[in-house]
Parts: C-alpha cells; structure tokens; sequence
C-alpha cells in the first residue's frame, strides 16, 4: 500500500446512504460495472473558469481506502448491517479504473474531473469522500487563480488556516492556492507535507510582550536571522517604519538583513506609501513591504491600478473559504451501468449520460478557442484532456510533482483568453456538445422504464 | 494522555509565525504568565447572536498537543530553527489553566469565548489550531441555530459532507449543528466519534441502476427493512409516490414498514402537497416527507409560513460552509504578560485588556435582557458566563456529554430575546463594558510605550 499524502481520516467519512446502497447492492449480487463521473454544474457569479485541483489527493484516497476492524466492529454494533456487508468492507480494495483531467488543468461546467468505472458497490462507496476532496481543492485554487491573475509577478502567501473550515481545509487550501501559482503559505504542516514553501512573520502580540517596539524588532531579528520580517502596526505604522530604519544599521553591522515589513490593518495602500517612503530615505529600498487584512482579487487589482508600493500579501479568509463562493454546485451522476448510458432526468438537474471524453481547440494566438464534450471514442477538433490515471486499482504512472501541476496551471492560466482573465469575466467559454453525445441523452431519455 | 475525540492532525498544523515567535521567546528566556482571549469581533449580516462551540474538541487539542519525532526532525530539516526550540517542542506539554464560556451557550461580540493562561511560548503555539477549531464550530453552531429556530419542531439532519470544506469540517459541521439542535447527521463518522444520530437514505444512482423505480423501493426495502426511506424524484415525482403506495400494501404484508419519501427536486412546497394528497389517498398518512436541495433558514421559513406538508429536511452545503457568512471575524489576543494588562491599537482591530468575564441578566419573562463585560473579580448584577476548565494543563471535571451540551444550546436559544429569535434580528443585543474594564483600557493606553 503506498503511503498517502493525504492526511489519514477515517473511511467511515461517507454518507450514510452510500453504505445503505452498498448493503442492497450486496443483497441483490447488484455488482455489474458503473461509470460514474464527477463535475460542476455551473460556474458562481463573476467566474468564467475552473482550475481542476484534488485528483492526486483523491486518488490516495481510493488507493489506500480501508476498513479496520475498530470501523467494522462499530457499524456491527448499529445492528443497521448485515454480516455479508461487514465482510465486504474488511476486504475492501478498490478494483476499477480512473480516468481524470489532470490538476492543475483549467477546465468548465460538465466537463468530467474524474470518472470512476468499477463494481458498482465500490464506485458508490467512494462518492463522498471523493466529491470532498475536488470539490474544495478546486474551488480553492479556482479562487486563488482569480488572485494570481489579479496580482502578476506579487507574492502570494496563504494567510489563512486560522479560519479555514478545520485543519484539512487550511492544509488543502495551501495545496490547492500553491498549485495556482501562490508562492507558499504559513501553515507548517503544508510544508512538511506537500514541501510547499512555508512563510511567516510574527503576532501582535510579540511586540506587546516586549517593554517596547524596538526591543520586539531587534530580539526576533536576532532570533530569527534569516528571515527577517516586521510586523509595524502594532502601535503606529509610520513610527515603526522608522524604527525599523534606526534599527538596520545596527543589524546589518551584525550581518542581519532586513527582508521586510507587514502591514495588518489600517488603510493598506496609503500605509504603504508613506512606508516605502520612510524605508527608502533611511536607504532600506530592498526592504519589501507585505500587507494582510481584508485582501481579495478585487483589492489586489485595486492595488495594482493604484500603482500601490507593495511587494506581498498575505490572504485569509477570502481565500481559505472562498468567501465570494464558498462553494460549486457539483455532482458525481452514474453515466453507465452494465454498458448501457443512463441519465438524470430530475427537474434541472438533467446530466450528460456515458463516457465523456473534452477535447480544446486553441486560436492562432495560442489561446483557448472553445472546448467539445463528447462520448468517448468520438474525436473531436482538439486536443483531449481526459486521461487513464489508474488501473485495476492502481495507478498507471507515478504521481506527477506539485511542481508539475503548478507549471501546468501557469501554462494553462496563460492560455486563457483574455476576457476570461478578467475579475468578471466578460462572456461565456464555449463548450459545444458534440452530436453522437445530444443523440445518446435522446435515446437514454426514451430507454428509461421509469 | 486521554484519547482525543477529535480527530488526529498534525501537530504542524499551526501558522509559522507562532514558531518564530516561540524560538524567539526560547532565546530571551521570554517565558512569563501570558494571558489570551478568542472572541468573536463583530456579527455578520443578519445575525443576532452566536452560539458557542468548539470547546471540547479545542481542550482536547491542547491536552494532547505532543510534537513526534519524525515531526520535530522535519523541522530541524528545514534549518530554521535552533536546538533550544526543538528540545522544548520534544517535551512540549501544556501546563497552563483554561477559563471558558461553556459549549453551546448563546454569546456575543468581545465576550471571550476562552480564556488561555500559560507560560507565553505555550500561549503562543496553540492560537492557530485553537482559533480554527473554535471559529468553525463557532461559525455554524450558529448558522445551525437559525435554521432551528426557523423550524421548531422539524426534523433537520446535516447532509453537508460531500462540500463540506474537507472530511474535518463534515465531521466538525455534525458535531456543531447538533449541538444547535439539529437531530442528526449523514456523515458516518460523526455517528462512531461524537454518538450523532446517523441518518440517510439513497442516491439517484441507485434508483438508475434497475431496470425500474418500483423494483428499486423494493429491493431497497427488503435490505433495510428497519429505516425505508424512498428517493422519489429521479424520474416524476408523483408517479414516484404512487409507486410507494402501490408498493406499501405489499411490504406490509412482510412486515415491513415504510417511513418516509425524500424529493431532492422541482418546487419542493408544491411536490410535497401532492405527495402528501397521494400519500394519504393511498392511506399513507404516517410516511413522512423529507426534502432536500438548496435548503436554508429563509427557505424553511418560507416553508413554515407556507404551511409546507414537510416533515424534515435535509440540509448540506447552506449548513456545512455557512454560505451568506462563511466565517467570523475575530481574534485571539494578548491581554496581559507578566500581570500587566495589553490592548492592541492599531487602527480599528483596538481589544480590550485583561483577564475577562460576561454578566448575563434575564427579565421577568425569563429572556436574556443584557451582558455586562467586566475585568475578573469585578462583580455586575446576573449571572457569570466564564468557568474554569483546565488547570495545569488537565481538565478540572470531566467533559460534558454531547447530550448535555445540546441541552444548554437548547435552554439557551429558548431565552433568546424575541427580536434575536427572527432571521432578520431586530435590534442590538446590549453588552454593557463595565466602568472598571473602560478605566483598564485607558490605563492600558497610558502605559504603552510604543
């Protein structure tokens, strides 16, 4: 079994109805192959596109999912699960196949992230979990990518674990912002675990603690040689810009170089004039300046326009919940049972049946033209996204690094047509259904016995 | 070391700034009595009140917060820190005393939901996780809370898992919305950690995968013939129910009985009228109705208002990533080091210093009637809202039941005053600042040194 990046949780994180499902699937021998694929319905307001993020997490998961004793022994003692079904789950290996649009790949609505073809039983049992993971690490990078395009050639740090929803959502929200093209992020454990650069400066607090702010400068800069960054707000921004000037000559005699200055609070860009302004006279024009507090895509833009002097910024909340969106209307559908399409017919909620390859056409600027959804085997002008991930349980080819899906989202955030770059986004991004697809939806909607 | 109930994170799960600061207080010696305050800033829009939780699941965190040795060697790794730090996170224990406003008590703004006493580098390196745990619970045992009141008397289960912003937030979002009177979950998991009521029933997909609806119930029935809920929009949603009808006769005869019908689809109010008409044409009247799909406190409002013929609901990502106020703005910050009280100052974030505690009053009909804010020791008319709950670093008496939680939550939102029990709150809520905390303040002011 390889060793998941992922955090270990617990398999009993699913629904209830999934093993409800699995029990009669199992009573009835109900066990033929499913397709099921998962994608987002539509895009939240002012988004023009999707930055697909989850798939390496959300394959360890299927990979390494497992049942233990202590798990089977506790849905035992409900007395809702019969004996066949607690001995399915003790052996329980995922057997089926996985096909996916790669991470980091900027995708749109019906457009399948992942398709999971397997026993039926085993394609339903991972529903959730799966739909957990994508669901999130591509609303977060789909965020952070807004923030990217926003703030060119800026750093980026996420902020935001704090209040992020629980400790997964601050680890996945540094993976999936890192993934869009954010520079690191404060949460150690993103470090240690995904060898995301980890970022950081110092409290309030740290500079309360000390008699003055001076003394709080100098004691975490000789603490902290290497990294040195100053939080100057505490008391008076513009008083502590100047200490921080007083206080370099000291420290560089030493060999200690300033690397920067936070700004929390007040108004961002005004403060950060009259900062660099004080850094510069006092000859500290290296010396960058980071501001956190309030930042989203539209403030960064603001800032950029405003020509505001800053280097840095250090997002929260906005970014770590998706504030503007904190979620995607998203579904995994069955597509296929026993080689015949099937297809949701509930009031707008309609789906796309079978399984569905996308292929992008791009313009002579290199830009993204417009994508085709297609059955699979029906090749359409372009390029196709969806490949084979994993085979018979397993996966065809090692995982790619962070750092390849990083390169891929920059290179397809750079393909992006431009009115689509936009905080709102100027029109929709084709995405035509090819016609052997429209025909297989008739003829799914005419098969149905109802 | 007792066992967590709280789900196993990394101890890393922290922001890098805390370990900065604590290696900095390491080199100084720095290690005097720091005292900390969580509390909530402001209310988002339209809401009155909040609803405390988290506590629980924070203690145990800080109980057995323990650094592994594979996590202390990483550290080491990345050559930031020094041998003092890494010896002190080896033993890392926490020793200090926790003061809190007990889970699933009605509180406000400013008033600290808790209290941490220790040592400063243990203050410091618990506030990331401390304030992720708490702002969570926190944020949607309140949004819960509306839901219940706008609801009284309905069956509300959380069905939010699959967006849910990661597997700890699902679990965490059970945990909160019982607390706030929810009657229970899908998420399995919250059933073997917290005691949840685990509820659920079956997926669109399930009823695809036969041939027909009917033999879909059916087969679902005969395998969980204890807890028979039918999905009935896949298709048409009275046909749905007429084939519930048509097929009750033959179940009862086996002794199986159905509970309830779920429509996840289309104008759920008007669905439900006409389920409700063939339901109880067909004799029917004990089934339930459960819906689900975009459900949130205005929506049950209007369904209350409506006289909706609806039993429960069940209600997913409005719930689970409180979508109009995905977060709460608030802090976790130094009051008083060394016995000297703090007040951060920079612009607009200002707190009040020193050691806390909340006066409630009730009025002659038993409703809250106003909280007084006072330094500790300085007695206001009402009841005192702060308790110790750790000293030393362990818990003073044992945790209260989950059971025992909910029943404060309950006794609590039933004293809610009349305009805060509306989704549209009337009026501010009065928390009084006591004389003695305002002279504190502007002593705190005076002594600053900056």
């Amino acid at each position: 079994m390889p060793t998941p990046t992922t955090p270990p949780v617990s398999a009993l994180t699913t629904d209830l109805y999934e093993l409800n499902m699995v029990q009669a699937y199992l009573d009835k021998g109900e066990t033929g192959e499913a397709v099921f694929e998962f994608f987002v319905r539509r895009l939240p307001a002012r988004r023009g596109f999707l930055l697909a993020a989850g798939l390496e997490d959300a394959l360890d998961y299927i990979e390494t999912l497992r049942f233990t004793s202590e798990e089977i022994d506790w849905l035992k003692s409900t007395g809702r699960f019969r004996d066949n079904f607690l001995a399915y789950l003790k052996d329980f290996r995922f057997t089926g196949d996985v096909h996916a649009i790669p991470e980091g790949s900027v995708c749109f609505p019906n457009e399948p992230l992942i398709r999971i073809t397997a026993p039926l039983p085993q394609a339903q049992l991972v529903e959730s979990r799966l739909i957990n993971i994508l669901h999130f690490q591509t609303l977060i990078a789909s965020k952070a990518a807004r923030m990217v395009l926003a703030a060119p050639g800026k750093i980026l740090s996420d902020f935001g674990l704090r209040t992020a929803h629980g400790a997964e959502a601050g680890l996945y929200s540094a993976r999936a912002s890192y993934i869009a093209g954010f520079s690191g992020a404060a949460n150690v454990v993103a470090g240690q675990r995904y060898g995301i650069p980890v970022m950081g400066t110092m409290a309030h607090s740290y500079i309360q603690v000390h008699d003055d702010e001076l003394t709080a400068f100098e004691t975490f800069a000789r603490a902290r040689p290497n990294d040195v960054i100053f939080l100057i707000d505490t008391y008076d921004t513009e008083a502590g810009a100047r200490k921080v000037v007083e206080l370099s000559a000291r420290l560089k005699a030493d060999g200690i170089v300033i690397r920067g200055v936070r700004i929390d609070s007040g108004d961002l860009i005004a403060s950060a004039r009259k900062v660099r302004g004080i850094l510069n006279a006092g000859g500290l024009k290296d010396v960058i300046i980071l501001v956190s507090g309030g930042i989203n895509e539209d403030v960064l833009q603001g800032m950029m326009t405003e020509r505001a002097p800053i280097d840095g910024f250090g997002i929260g909340v906005n970014l770590d919940a998706s504030i503007d969106a904190p979620s995607l209307d998203c579904a995994y559908k069955l597509q296929e049972y026993k080689g015949t399409p099937k297809r949701k017919l509930s009031e707008g909620k309609q789906t796309w049946p079978g399984r569905k390859q996308v292929w992008r056409s791009y313009g002579a600027d290199g830009r993204m033209s417009g994508d085709a959804l297609s059955v699979e085997g029906d090749p359409q002008a372009g390029e196709p996204l969806i490949e084979q991930v994993m085979r018979g349980g397993e996966r065809i080819k090692p995982a790619p690094t962070l750092a390849q899906i990083r390169e891929r989202a920059a290179r397809d955030l750079a393909r992006l047509p431009e009115p689509l770059r936009q905080l709102q986004p100027g029109n929709d991004y084709p995405v035509k259904v090819a016609d052997k697809l429209v025909a297989l939806a008739k003829e799914a909607d005419a098969r149905t016995r109802r």
